[in-house]
């Protein structure tokens, strides 16, 4: 089940380098992509970076909008994965195309993707020479959410079923599945 | 075994997200510390951005050397992660506390720290205003080596020993070490 994540947490929900799908919306159109490079970049308020390539319509949204949704998908959706990021929103409905369920929250622009297990709403921080420059951009989450199963009191649990491990591009459509979780003795 | 890996397959080393380790050396110090958030920016020429604390005893070598070497370390090097991270350059020799071993390449300023399994030599582009405000830095690699039996013809292998295996961080000191591999079917 879907439920609030605080906010001063939420920065874990990437630290582990998931892949991520992207979404946003403006002027009534949705859209939704993949993105390998979304990063943490501070705790509190968290922010995170993420590239976008030029040419994306996510990113167009995006921009006009200043908002977007990070969400954490599952191997489960792997074809989903690929498939948003294999095609273009101005050219087809990634919804209706791939199947994919989406949820609205008040105040949020962005649509949330439906069976993935972490999503952050976050605000563009205006940085316009990297994203011309290095298609970079900045933003700054302001509310979260995380499925329970995967997600509890702020924590990645021990226990997720296999199902809905994140995954880790590696390259050409390889992936690394999420394995064993190891905790560090801390002395 | 070390071996070079082609330069532009290189960004391969950190797309699926593992913790880092960050060497680096001036006037004769070198130093090494962990970082979560290091992510690559662009392809050919291979970019990455890494944030690295405004305290750091690395990054103040880094940038006085403009030169750092990432490195993807392995779940059998978890005492050492952990530790590089819980003390300061500046108050101890982490090299013999935590009995690290190093190398050197001609042409590159820091060390490489054995035991890992991939490795990039980068440049920092000069982003002073990224650095004061966000802790973040933009490199550009000029030299990559993999361990062969993780890495072979810039890809990584579907068959890395379990001990060889990178992991990411989650939070405090929880690690997910790399699972299964999975391809997906494109098109």
């Amino acid at each position: 089940m879907r439920v609030s994540l605080a906010l001063k947490k939420s920065w874990r929900l990437f630290n582990h380098g998931p892949v991520a799908l992207v979404s946003a919306s403006a002027e009534g159109v949705d859209n939704v992509m993949a993105a390998a490079w979304v990063t943490p970049l501070d705790f509190d308020p968290p922010k995170l970076t993420v590239v976008l390539a030029a040419d994306t319509y996510t990113r167009a949204l995006a921009e006009r909008s200043g908002e977007l949704v990070l969400q954490v998908p599952t191997v489960s959706m792997l074809s989903v994965i690929e498939g948003v990021g294999a095609c273009s929103g101005r050219d087809v409905d990634k919804w209706s195309k791939f199947s994919i369920e989406r949820e609205r929250e008040d105040g949020v622009a962005a649509p949330l993707v439906k069976g993935c297990v972490g999503w952050l709403a976050a605000k563009i921080i205006a940085e316009p020479r990297l994203a011309s420059e290095y298609d970079l951009f900045i933003c700054q989450g302001f509310a979260a959410w995380a499925d329970d199963r995967v997600f509890s009191d702020g924590r990645l649990r021990d226990d997720v079923p296999p199902e809905l491990r994140a995954v880790h591009h590696v390259a050409g459509g390889t992936y690394v599945v999420d394995g064993a979780i190891v905790h560090a003795s801390r002395g």
